[in-house]
């Protein structure tokens, strides 16, 4: 058998999120068919995190074990024959198999969201479903002090969602950069791994401080009190994107160095 | 009776086009019955430019008259509720009617357009519908001396289509810049009017000259052969902005500056 990573991008729109459903019409059930199409046998993928409806990936990585012997450009060029527009595979690579080889999900150090904030008085059409809109004006410096308090280990249940199926809300911030382009406010948040609707949650959380309806400390008090009717209401998915997942450099997987979305570039 | 000016920005992936038509569903019709649920009055309008099926607009420029008397603002705030995410309002300004007052298409001096060319071996999924795709490696350098022979008042009977209705093909090309930032090739036009399936046409010329299969003179034979067929087919929308609309300063329209599509920032 061979294992083999992959790199999916997928504009999440047109999707019911990542993860497999009877009914069909998510990420996973549309990459897995067209993997079959291509190698005329059922194969079932791994993902490194699961994203729900709407929410868009740079970069998502995948594994599945297969013993078909393909030259590895083709798991690209192949697959993405039978892919629709808003999903392709960006690069595919040859990894360690077995148990103590290459697991998209459990080898992951870490997972980078992207949230795009439009902060303009109108809204843009050329923006739709691909950032959120704001158009009471955000003050970035309170936001970076509010977000300052969610670095570090704690449990995150005032940002969870109720049918989360995490084990434990206790989770590593590593850092939440937020940076201003013209009209367009980039919010980059990195962490061991995300409960279920955290990001959305957070950023919800963010804007209430950044409109100036709360003080930045609200954002400590909220995530002390562990209670998620407490925090903002989840915020809409448009401008979500999972950016990039860590992984240890001895899988040398070929992770993409420039982004598709510019705002995004190098962050 | 007040003559208003509106700036417009679209998607133009949902709509056959900018122009009215019987079956509906084109951009003048919704922003139309937007403006009649705002108004509670029929309202005619008249555009810059035309826009095909699946071409989008970053700043249409539209006017009307009209006799009610309302707060400038309002003509963005309220029409925008009436309008889909795929279409708004970006400003509005009342300026001069009658017969020597404004017109959207009579007082344009120019029209700038933008193509989007995504060169990578790979199709992006988050680019899907807002930017062209080449996967052969383009050089941009053979694309700029093949579009120099396009600058200057031209026959362009090459490069329009067979259902084009303007009354000459003689148009001033001004300029034609291309740019290339990372993956993206940045292709701006401006010129005093384009025929139908102009830029199109002369994108996918170009791209023939890019990726080494026609020599840059090429450009020049085609155009001087006046002869549609000889040129290369016409390339697909999804790249294709309506930038912005040149007119006189007497004008003082508030048009914008900044782009919400960073590629285009400033071009």
């Amino acid at each position: 058998m061979r294992r083999i990573a992959l790199g999916v991008q997928y504009d999440g729109l047109p999707w019911h999120g990542w993860q497999t459903q009877p009914g069909g019409g998510t990420v996973q059930d549309t990459l897995e068919a067209a993997l079959e199409r291509f190698a005329l046998t059922r194969i079932a993928t791994t993902c490194a995190g699961r994203t729900d409806a709407g929410v868009h990936a740079l970069e998502q990585v995948v594994h599945f074990d297969t013993s078909l012997d393909r030259e590895t450009f083709s798991w690209v060029r192949g697959v993405n024959a039978f892919l629709p527009p808003s999903i392709a595979v960006r690069w595919a690579a040859e990894v360690a198999g077995g148990d103590d080889g290459f697991h998209a999900r459990f080898s992951a150090t870490s997972r980078t969201y992207h949230y795009l904030l439009y902060n303009h008085p109108v809204r843009s059409p050329l923006l739709s479903g691909k950032a959120g809109w704001v158009f009471r004006s955000l003050d970035i410096e309170r936001m970076r002090a509010g977000a300052a308090f969610l670095i570090g280990t704690h449990d995150f249940s005032a940002f969870r969602a109720a049918e989360c199926q995490a084990r434990s809300p206790v989770k590593q911030m590593q850092s939440i950069r937020l940076v201003r382009e013209g009209d367009m406010l980039i919010i980059t948040l990195t962490a061991s791994a995300f409960l279920h609707h955290m990001v959305r949650n957070i950023v919800g959380s963010l804007v209430v401080v950044g409109n100036g309806n709360q003080e930045p400390e609200w954002i400590r008090t909220i995530l002390e009190g562990r209670d998620r009717s407490r925090a903002a209401p989840t915020f809409m998915p448009d401008g979500l994107y999972l950016g990039s997942i860590g992984y240890a450099g001895k899988w040398a997987l070929p992770q993409e160095e420039r982004a598709s979305v510019p705002w995004l570039q190098g962050r």
